[in-house]
């Protein structure tokens, strides 16, 4: 999807909700046990009731591999599902991969052509060879690190640079934006730290932002778009067990519905 | 596998040498292709050929998630047979994961329960709560990217902190350390940076080092040896294309051992 497609959808549905399919087969409803593949009917389910509500899907690998292949095979169909639907949606596999270049090479091929997803998240600690290899896939994004939602954040990404005195994630964005463009970048801040997007702004006016921790992770969507929104709307927003999990009841899909519907009402009021 | 037993391994094959299952399904010989597996089928030869020289394996999982839930099996099928070896070895997840403490916890179960691997390799970026959970697992470890072998690692691992003058890998060696013991923890230091290996040392005296980078890469192992072993020898070496794709004949496995004994010869007269 490129960004001006992006930008239609998010028009179009009056949204900027990214839902992040964190399927986690311990905590999804008893009674979809049963089902050949539950997580895969978990999440068509969750699909079914939200996608008129969100523009981007963002399942996180991790609670797939840990079903080792046939987790793998639940992802799979997931993104079929997804690249399937009537109203394109933008896809996100949240796997923060990065290694050397000939081996990102690979994670690209996995996320980009065996599972055909939009975009991959990427973690920029091995520099540039670890992350340029995610930009040469044609319509496809590199979705990098720089300040995360979690307490760990603070370990490294805020330490100051000699040099210059820009914090790590300063210099992770101001280095790695001229690796790629605003077509094929995107960065992820989080939103737990929503008072820092005015100073991301400075570094990337233009670019997309995935802005994860928004509901659980306890981020406020109105302070997020105060600080990072920008003339093409430039935020994903996204949120994952507050939605998915709302419930565990048979009505779970009804719920998680209320859930990214509340979320929608809001952002198509941030949306000027 | 507990510190002791690697190396008493180490001291017993006189060898501190890990290969890397790289395996790209692309080079491996034409004639494995007929096989059920090509890619165990490839491992398991590369195994059989070389397990008395060397005392780790690493498979880097993009070469595996490249082929989706089929190379998922491969690597699974390689895990179980480098488990039942009849002397045992250290086994490597070289996965380069990280993410916020419940999702780190959804990797850590993949590979360490689900795959049943000694350790996996983890980025820092995310901080404490995305390194942690990986260590809260009884015999297993968590293998800390400090100093990589590529390139791009001076992009970010070199930026000087503007509080202590520390290179961002020091204190990445620092602050990491103490989330951890020398029982549970290692370090990716690269080969091609093998001066710098000193500088670790003053960090961490007795944590094993993971070195990539020797062979293809171009480090020399006399380098490595000299400013990284310890009395424990401390030192896991790794090479990957230098052994695997030493020949794609029939005769590759014999190849790759040739390679692997050249390093396991020169390790034995490194060994005290």
């Amino acid at each position: 999807m490129t960004k001006q497609e992006l930008i239609d959808q998010i028009r179009k549905k009056r949204s900027f909700l990214c839902i992040g399919l964190d399927t986690d087969i311990e905590k999804i409803p008893k009674h979809l046990l049963s089902e050949e593949d539950p997580v895969f009917a978990f999440n068509k389910q969750i699909i079914d009731a939200t996608q008129d509500l969100a523009v981007a899907y963002k399942p996180n690998t991790a609670f797939y591999e840990s079903r080792g292949a046939e987790g793998w095979e639940s992802l799979k169909k997931t993104i079929r599902y997804l690249n399937n639907l009537e109203n394109p949606v933008f896809t996100i596999a949240d796997a923060k991969r990065g290694d050397i270049g000939n081996t990102s090479t690979q994670y690209a091929k996995a996320f980009f052509e065996t599972l055909n997803f939009d975009s991959v998240t990427v973690a920029p600690y091995m520099g540039r060879d670890s992350v340029s290899p995610f930009l040469q896939f044609e319509g496809k994004w590199a979705i990098v690190l720089a300040l995360t939602s979690n307490q760990g954040a603070f370990d490294f990404q805020f330490i100051k640079n000699d040099e210059n005195q820009e914090k790590l994630f300063e210099t992770v964005l101001e280095t790695t934006k001229s690796w790629g463009s605003e077509e094929n970048m995107m960065f992820v801040i989080g939103a737990t730290k929503a008072e820092m997007l005015a100073q991301v702004r400075k570094h990337i006016p233009n670019h997309f932002l995935l802005v994860p921790g928004v509901g659980a992770q306890g981020g406020s969507l109105e302070e997020v778009a105060k600080y990072g929104m920008n003339s093409d709307i430039g935020l994903l927003v996204n949120s994952s067990r507050g939605i998915i999990f709302a419930s565990n009841g048979l009505n779970f899909a009804e719920k998680a519905r209320e859930e990214a519907l509340k979320l929608q009402i809001q952002m198509a009021k941030l949306i000027c």
